[in-house]
This record gives C-alpha cells, sequence and structure tokens, in this order.
C-alpha cells in the first residue's frame, strides 16, 4: 500500500498541523506516483521479454504525445540537420 | 477520466497488436501519473494560499525522503563546505 511508504511525523513534536497535513497529502500522492512509475517499468519489463525495445518504445510513446504536425515538422529538421553535419 | 488522454492507434492501420497493448498500458498509467503531479501542484498551490512557501515545502518532502544519518551527514557537509567558502 502506498501509504506504508510514506513516514509518521514525530508524535509529540511541535509541528504544525496544518502544514504537516499539507505534506502528508503531497507524500501520499508522490507514492501513488512511484507506484505508477514502477509498474510502468514493469510493462516496459515485460514488452522487452516479447522482443520489445524499451528504449525506442519509450521514444514512440514520446512521439505519440507531440501534436501530429509539431512532430513531423520536428523530424523534417532533424533531417535537415543531419545532412547538413554528415549523419547518414 | 485518464483514458480521454489516451490517443487511439489508427483503426485499420497495420499496427501490431502487442506492441499496441505494451505502448497503450504504458500511456494508461502515465495519464495517472500526471494527474497525480497536478493534484500535487494543486496541494501545493493550497498551502501557499495558507501562507507555506511551496519550494520550501517540497525541500521538506525531499528531506524526509532521505534517510536520517544521510541527511545529517549531508547537512554537516554542507556547513562545513559553507564556511570554506565563506557563506554566512
Amino acid at each position: 500500500m502506498a501509504d506504508a511508504k510514506v513516514k509518521d511525523f514525530p508524535k509529540k513534536g511541535e509541528t504544525d498541523a496544518r502544514l504537516r497535513s499539507f505534506i502528508e497529502r503531497v507524500e501520499r500522492l508522490e507514492a501513488e506516483k512511484a507506484e505508477l512509475a514502477e509498474d510502468i517499468k514493469e510493462i516496459y519489463g515485460e514488452a522487452k521479454v516479447n522482443g520489445y525495445d524499451p528504449k525506442i518504445m519509450r521514444k514512440i510513446v514520446r512521439m505519440r504525445k507531440m501534436d501530429v504536425e509539431k512532430r513531423r515538422e520536428e523530424e523534417a529538421l532533424i533531417d535537415v540537420y543531419k545532412l547538413a553535419v554528415g549523419l547518414d
């Protein structure tokens, strides 16, 4: 569970209850985020076992997030620059 | 909903169903992660309205994640280095 990863504040410390509550809320969500990141890593691992290259997949995920026009523009520009510096 | 943010693959393209499924799973989790990041931002915003400094809070969250001994060691070292370069 996400909560298990969240530290307790000192019980009898003079912590500001309101600030503590904000921090704890952030920490709970951060723990959930970390779990999702872990799940994502597992999917890439599973894909790798199935013969897919995780590095390339990450590039694909990034590309699919982009606006199509922006992506094509960028790809065209990369080709131009590659040519310019002799990258074949 | 998280799913709304996930793009559809071309319906009649010759995409590899397995690869597509991996990518879609990753994208779904990435969308959830993005939502959590948004929620976290909102908490910091709420804290700010209540007079707390989000930048300092982020430092506190980072510190609480650290091993206590490691953190104290680092803090001591920072003091030493500050002294060494005349940071007061």
